[in-house]
């Protein structure tokens, strides 16, 4: 009888986008492990809150609260970072697992978004199996930021037979990409969009998506992009954080 | 009061992919439209029927078929042909959507998977808009293929910090793109995958993702391409039809 994990993603704003699957799971989970992250903004723990309340039938339902320890800051080795990081939640997870599931029970992890996306809760549970800790796991998919951005702006994320590249801000700010048409950019802190603004780029951007704070602008880059900057900082000095994401496309075919 | 169309992502194989906004839309709606493209593999048309039944509370529900015109044969004009083809589809839904939706009614169209991904649904619409046919409509998204290879197989799309190029089996065919780390392969009826193999890539396919059919098969390329090939070969002569989907990745950082 080995402890068994559901790591579901829970949609990255709206709860109407919680699937018939991630809410039956839910409900099978014995434990809910929430994660406290300090710096993390309330908005997302609220979120996860309201979708426990609303779609767990059982209202007594248990949550444990794992305190995520801070990451150090990256320095010149990113990955090494990031990997010290994650053996340092693996380590509170394994704990917290250990202690309040017992064998044959099941607990739940909620991931913003899609899980397969630009998150950590796979490599975290697969490090905490990689140490021989008996676990099994699976994983249900939710949709990701990505997707309501292409649903709110109603557009494809590819032009017709073409790709599309999903990427970060970190990597945008090397150039936009030679050999891209379309390229999504998420975990921009930086507005990097301004280091490749050209006349040849349409701008799709989003934030707060899915929520009642959502806000949408788009365009050609250089004729948007003060509008994009201003609404952004406003907004999050008024929020007190932002989360955003935005898709640039070659307007001429490549 | 114009007529309202609304775009529903309706997953790619498994009824509980179907989000609560998806299954409220379903609800909202006078009137499905269901194409009918002759070619098209009954099991999808079943799948579709399956989530009506199941997700709309009135039993009197309407649908109208519509009949989807062949596509020509592509020759060397790829984007021409598919332009064209976009053309006639049009007409088609235009005068179903005048015929059987009264002003201020709102028709449905169930979109395979998410409407962001390779589907020509969002083009259409558009393309009736353009013509001068008054019309509204929203996109509700959905659990993607790529999110269910991604989630069966429990792992994530991107590496740590790193991008995910999503692309077509045509695309592969010129290899794999020398800057990428991760590539997702989708409409590749001829197992392209052949054409770039190497010790240095690993695969994670997936075909009838969702479905009872479900197959999955991965490790690295050169080992396992002769099982994928006999698997698919297999299967598809069995069901008379596959839709498969595939994770490309350096085995090595790049
Ligand atoms: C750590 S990643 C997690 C992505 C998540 N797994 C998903 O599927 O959307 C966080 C990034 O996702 C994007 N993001 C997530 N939720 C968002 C939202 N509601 N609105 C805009 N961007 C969002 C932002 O680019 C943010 O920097
Ligand atoms: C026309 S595209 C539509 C994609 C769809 N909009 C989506 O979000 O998955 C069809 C391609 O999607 C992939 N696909 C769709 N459903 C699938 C399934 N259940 N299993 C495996 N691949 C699938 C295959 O690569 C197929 O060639």
């Amino acid at each position: 009888m080995m402890r068994n994990i559901l790591i579901i993603g829970i949609g990255a704003g709206n709860p109407d986008h919680m699937t018939v699957q991630a809410i039956e799971a839910l409900n099978r989970a014995d434990v809910l492990f929430m994660p406290d992250k300090g710096t993390e903004k309330a908005a997302l723990q609220q979120l996860r809150r309201r979708i426990c309340d609303r779609f767990i039938r059982n209202p007594d339902y248990r949550t444990v609260t794992v305190a995520i320890p801070q990451r150090a800051p990256a320095g010149s080795d990113y990955r090494g970072s990031v990997d010290d990081w994650h053996a340092r939640i693996a380590a509170s997870y394994q704990r917290l697992f250990s202690e309040e599931l017992a064998e044959g029970q099941c607990g739940a992890l909620l991931v913003w978004g899609d899980p397969a996306l630009y998150d950590s809760t796979l490599r975290i549970v697969e490090r905490i199996r990689a140490s021989g800790f008996a676990l099994d796991y699976e994983v249900i998919p939710g949709i990701s930021s990505v997707q309501v951005l292409a649903a709110r702006h109603r557009i494809a994320l590819n032009r017709i037979g073409e790709p599309v590249l999903i990427t970060t801000g970190r990597k945008l700010a090397d150039g936009f990409p030679a050999d891209q048409d379309s390229v999504v950019v998420m975990l921009d802190g930086d507005q990097t969009f301004r280091h490749v603004a050209s006349a040849e780029l349409d701008i799709y951007w989003g934030a707060y998506l899915g929520t009642p704070d959502e806000l949408l602008i788009s365009g050609r880059l250089t004729e948007v992009m003060a509008e994009i900057e201003a609404t952004r900082a406003q907004a999050r000095q008024r929020h007190g954080w932002i989360m955003d994401v935005y898709l640039l496309r070659r307007n001429r075919p490549a």
